[in-house]
């Protein structure tokens, strides 16, 4: 089957399936959530088996360690897999909710309902636990979903999807609401992000060229996830033990998460007291500095950073570091350099707070925290299809709520204009 | 200046004007509003003269009738421009609004508050008078707005954009806030639909063709207005009384508008009783009825409907009729059909209007009234930049809160993770 026969056949269904989940009940999307996740644990030989071949055919291509270690599947990422749809069962159905009602002059009431959105594609790299996390997320918010893993997970991805598919339908998911797209042919991306007429909103998962790539070439509108050009502001006035743990956590407690922080900015007056024990301590843990000038006197292993270095997503043990005059210089460079994913300052002074809170524009404005704490989950949602950097729709960690639109049902009594 | 220096130029401008925007106060961007409406009346002889030369231009090139009519200015209707100015003075700003806040068991909170989404850039055609609607709505929710109308208008727009530019400058809000893009070459709107480092968010307002395009060439994020192909069923047990003025008054009130009904369904077991009457009165009202073979019974002049009418967007005096076998075959039609703008039922059967709200997907489900409803001011929001028949972001009505996004305010004593 051509790619264009199998994404027109599988977005059709959706599109026909979505009007059936856009109705059904949170008893049996939670009946099929966790009959999905039951399924998973039943089948896990299968699932290993075909995951196994994914991961031979990465070892014969030479696949860096780190990427096969992210598509391995085995007993306990099963169970993690399944837990996360058990997890999802038990939230909230965000779908019929009221989001707000009023009544007009003329006797008309009009209710704002929360809906689904449709049908979601998602786009997605070699881990193949997006597939079940994605898959359940759009089910519980109503959603069809088209899933494209990468080409380097389609063996684990079919037989995944196959096991929780037929799971979904046996609990009265219409057939067809969770689809994976199994051709591996990379013509079928951009086919999928002109699939106007069955697709509502594409929602890409992985890299910043990947997301480039979407975002160039969807007519499917889209929602942006991920980069982040973190930074971490310490002003003249910061409890510097505070800071210091920030800044370190913020660093490395997961260096290769979009929410860890990039750039360090120091106030000037601090710098000398701050940063000697602060660099210290990374280099300790391993991180490697990149520094500007003044940074560099505290310091003789610290390298001399480049333009690049203050624009740059590490994801990794690296981190650039600048002193600056004061907030305006570190606004400044926040503006010029950030992603507008999560921005933070450590301070005691009440107006600087504030300044920084409204000037910055990013989707988490940090006083007092480290950046790393922008999640679905640490943000209470219970869930997270990802972290959106764009300003439309959803801004930030998105939860079910971001799977969904809204409608306006108008009640009258005969009203003409 | 060839277009890309000027859409350079204009965009870095307004990038830099929508820091400053974002933290205007409420009492400046009012008061510049007022300044604005009252500098298009001091000043309405520039604009009638500028005017007259996008009209002289436009009878010379045989532009139609009604269309060199939506370009004319008049003292009238530059007061009623000026006085839109004055209704967006006093609307509520949305800048700086609590949606939502909450704690989390660490100490975190949390507070999700709206900001302006950026840069705006508005494509739209002839009408002159979008120029400062846009321009007014933009700037009340702390956006910059680059602005690119019809070539037809660009004599009124450069003039009506210079005096309202210098009002709102002399009132506080910051240069470059509002910018009109002035070459008419169209290459400036395809690489405006690609400004992604300087725009936020495109919203297109126009016909068909205009939205098509900047849907398929915009890497920017859009909002889609709209068409709108809407449809009235007439159930079995409507107030046939009722019925008969709703659908009279969403097919004749105002045609050319995309809340206007395009397609009339009737259950079977009323055609007979409901249609002569209700076709009679069409016809002396000059509407041209195409109709399904049953419809055609019940009035000699009924044309044949063609499997095209059922998908048009009329916005004339024109009207499909299809006689249907009850609410299912009413709801299928919709779901082939519809535009998903806004949708209504007449009917006295709860479970009938229930089901209609609910399985029907359109931006405004509407029982008992008219679909001519659907709009910022009927809402009651005391605004409108358009109706989005899109999912993402805002769907119908967009007012002021539709132009903003939101962040997080997250603060914290220390928290790390």
């Amino acid at each position: 089957m051509d790619y264009m026969t199998e994404l027109t056949a599988k977005g059709k269904a959706a599109k026909q399936a979505a009007r059936k989940l856009a109705i059904l009940s949170a008893t049996v999307k939670n009946k099929a959530l966790v009959a999905m996740a039951a399924a998973l644990a039943a089948k896990q030989d299968a699932i290993i088996a075909a995951n196994a071949k994914d991961v031979d055919r990465a070892v014969a291509n030479n696949m860096p360690k780190p990427l096969i270690d992210r598509l391995l599947l085995n007993e306990a990422r099963i169970k993690t897999m399944a837990d996360a749809l058990r997890q999802i069962a038990v939230l909230a159905d965000p779908v019929g909710e009221t989001v707000s009602g009023w009544q007009r002059p003329n006797g008309l009431a009009i209710i704002k309902v929360r809906v689904p959105l449709g049908v979601i594609g998602i786009i997605y790299e070699a881990r193949p636990n997006v597939t079940v996390d994605a898959a359940g997320l759009c089910l519980k918010a109503g959603n069809a979903v088209i899933l494209r893993g990468g080409s380097e997970a389609i063996d684990s991805n079919k037989v995944i999807t196959q096991i929780i598919g037929e799971a979904a339908y046996a609990a009265g998911v219409p057939a067809g609401a969770i689809a994976l797209v199994e051709t591996t042919d990379r013509q079928a991306v951009t086919a999928m992000l002109k699939l106007n007429e069955y697709v509502d909103v594409i929602i890409p998962r992985g890299g910043a060229g990947l997301i480039r790539t979407v975002v160039e070439n969807s007519t499917v509108p889209v929602i942006e996830t991920g980069t982040g050009v973190c930074h971490t502001f310490v002003d003249a006035t910061a409890d510097l033990g505070m800071a210091q743990d920030i800044a370190f956590n913020a660093k490395v407690s997961r260096p290769g998460v979009c929410n860890a922080m990039e750039t360090l900015l120091v106030h000037e007056v601090v710098a000398a007291q701050f940063l000697p024990d602060m660099l210290e301590r990374y280099f300790k843990a391993g991180v490697e500095i990149r520094g500007c000038n003044q940074t560099r006197q505290y310091h003789p292993a610290v390298k001399p950073a480049t333009t690049e270095d203050w624009a740059a997503e590490f994801l990794d043990l690296i981190l650039a570091v600048r002193v600056v005059s004061g907030l305006e210089e570190a606004i400044e460079h926040i503006a010029a350099y950030s992603t507008r994913h999560s921005e933070a300052i450590i301070t005691r002074d009440y107006d600087n707070a504030r300044r920084f809170q409204r000037e910055v524009d990013a989707a988490a404005v940090y006083v007092n925290a480290s950046t790393r704490f922008t999640d679905g989950f640490e943000f209470g949602f219970g869930a997270e299809i990802g972290i959106s950097t764009q300003k439309l729709h959803a801004r930030g960690p998105m939860g079910l709520a971001e799977l969904t639109t809204v409608k306006y049902l108008v009640n009258g009594t005969g009203q003409i204009r």
